[in-house]
């Protein structure tokens, strides 16, 4: 593997941070309220965001430029007061680096020019050199140094599963055919592009936390389309490696808390919560007291608002946010140990979304959640 | 509610039933091997059936067709010995008798002219004349003698969620924006949409089973895409209107059994289990043996495999069918009582499927669970 880039020089320099709420629930620490931020929270939903991205012309060209990633990167945060920042950036960096030959095709979703089909096309993988990727951990150095300790900066990758995804179909797919039927056909083939990519990602979230990330999260977005069986192999497996390989102590000598979230991910919740990640994503199919149950706080858990609720009124959006915070319960137990709760989305916010939802969302969550840890006075 | 239609005069000369085995496991009652057929086993990947839909001239000219229907709902049965048949039609059958204008552009998905998206469109929804529905139960009629007790028919219908969803959406579609817009805004008018629903689909599947369908199965093939709670609320609620609602005697005398699928429904396996159903059909996210311990053999089982399987070589292919129904297990328990599995897909089967790969299934489903009936000789 080629050595990642050096860190900036300004790492030491990062401001102290301001509200570490979120950070905290992490690691189910004591926190005055449940911390939130949305997948997805810089996007198209937010006309500054789309502004920024015309000035950039592309959606890869936004992507690319450190400059307008930190962009939109802090425009929600100057709507609201959400608890953490994510970086702006796409989970198909990576393979793109890897030299797939990224594009993104106006009004289609992201294609690979070269999807990796056979022994030969596999055979050619390689993690990429980071250097490759220079311009996202640009980015985080840029966003953190902007962001001045106001809130922390949570870098991100793909799962090694959902990257091979993309890079097999070479497009998004309704029934993962291709992918699937190298897994069945030619598992080893599956195995070594999987043992690539848990090395390329681990690499990549390193060099992002080396240049300021305060939290990474691995999406496994597709983890949930596997049998019962094929996800433990093909996806936690690698995920796991990931977790097993990160730096868990930033820059700045402060722990970096790994959250891992596999969407659909729901049945296989313990085998998830013992990947060694400190915090589990879950989308809204799962109810989240019966998680907490089912993992009995060792983790901290984040989500889970169907982010469609977001259409409805703004009382709905607060009723709806109160059920899901109620569900986790209080955080801190009868015996005095806290479990964490990130509130959050169970899967990015809609391009549709009216931004007035996130408005009633953020006072909804921050007001009762607060309630959720007062003692009522004998 | 306007009556069905009377059943055809044929029903009480039906051939006499050769193969049980399948209706014999719904029952949970002992069977020589374990039952299979696959959902959307009449379809694009059998030549003859793209032969039969050519000289129909479009995908409704053969559903609506009963001559067409029945012959390709026998096509898979003369290929292999599966152990049911399954009526050849369509799910939105039913709101297209509402009036909603369905049609299929060529490679797209269905699409209705008229979506139902606000209170007046709601308020002009009713349970349809089941008369314009009589193409289904002439198809049913004549497919049952047809088969002449070779095996079982199943009839089937969309569950009133999955049904509202197209009904909404009026396409497919990959947030469900527009139904879960209504669900959370107007609760109201989904309610009512959703309580019409469920009357039509029973309406509809007791006139199948009047007309000779031997087991009827409900498709929520969307209600996995709920919120813990929603899916409770609008989508099991009304499935066990329907279930409850339904005749489970056919026109025959013989009891006919009701199997419910919820497509991601894993997370609420129990109760579904609990919603009166004598089949519960599972994904292949749900491992069969720990989805048996949870429902300790109330009901029996359908599924699982990962229809990708299929892509894979035939030793492939019976390595992971033998996979499924050893995780089922045996179906005698120690105490002599019995479990039902009926080995299906867990859903439908992909057009590119090559069909050597089901002869392989069916081969390895039959072979195999013979086994697991063998006690050794001591």
């Amino acid at each position: 593997m080629r050595p990642p880039p050096a860190a900036p020089s300004a790492v030491s320099t990062f401001a102290r941070l301001e509200n570490d709420c979120f950070l905290r629930a992490c690691f189910r620490q004591s926190t005055p309220h449940t911390p939130m931020w949305l997948m997805r929270q810089a996007g198209r939903y937010l006309p500054e965001y789309n502004a920024t991205r015309a000035k950039a012309g592309s959606f890869m060209g936004l992507a690319t430029n450190p400059g307008y990633a930190t962009e939109v990167t802090l425009q929600p945060l100057e709507r609201w007061p959400l608890d953490a920042a994510i970086l702006f950036s796409d989970i198909l960096t990576v393979p793109d680096a890897m030299g797939l030959g990224l594009s993104f095709a106006q009004g289609e979703g992201p294609r690979f020019a070269h999807p990796v089909r056979d022994e030969a096309a596999v055979a050619a993988l390689a993690v990429p050199d980071l250097d490759k990727l220079r311009y996202v951990f640009d980015a985080v150095a840029q966003i953190r140094r902007s962001l001045a300790g106001r809130v922390p900066l949570i870098g991100f990758s793909g799962s090694p599963w959902t990257l091979a995804c993309y890079m097999v179909e070479g497009a998004g797919s309704d029934d993962y055919r291709h992918v699937k039927t190298l897994l069945y056909a030619r598992p080893d083939l599956m195995h070594r592009m999987l043992a690539i990519n848990a090395q390329a990602v681990a690499a990549y979230l390193n060099a992002q936390i080396d240049a300021g990330a305060q939290a990474v999260m691995v999406f496994d977005s597709w983890g949930g389309v596997l049998a019962d069986g094929a996800f433990q192999s093909f996806s936690l497996a690698y995920t796991r490696q990931v977790v097993a390989a990160l730096k868990r102590t930033g820059a700045d000598g402060q722990r970096v808390p790994v959250i891992v979230f596999t969407k659909g991910g729901g049945p296989w919740l313990e085998a998830v919560a013992d990947c060694g990640a400190d915090v589990v994503g879950l989308d809204w199919t799962t109810n989240l007291g019966a998680a907490r149950a089912r993992t009995h706080d060792r983790v901290a858990l984040q989500g889970n608002l169907d982010p469609m609720v977001l259409f409805a009124p703004p009382e709905v959006v607060a009723r709806e946010a109160v059920a899901v915070l109620d569900s986790f319960g209080p955080p801190q137990r009868a015996d005095g140990g806290w479990g964490g709760h990130v509130f959050n989305l169970g899967h990015g916010i809609s391009q549709f979304t009216p931004p007035e939802s996130v408005s009633a969302l953020v006072e909804a969550v921050h007001s009762h959640s607060r309630t959720l840890r007062c003692t009522p006075a004998g």
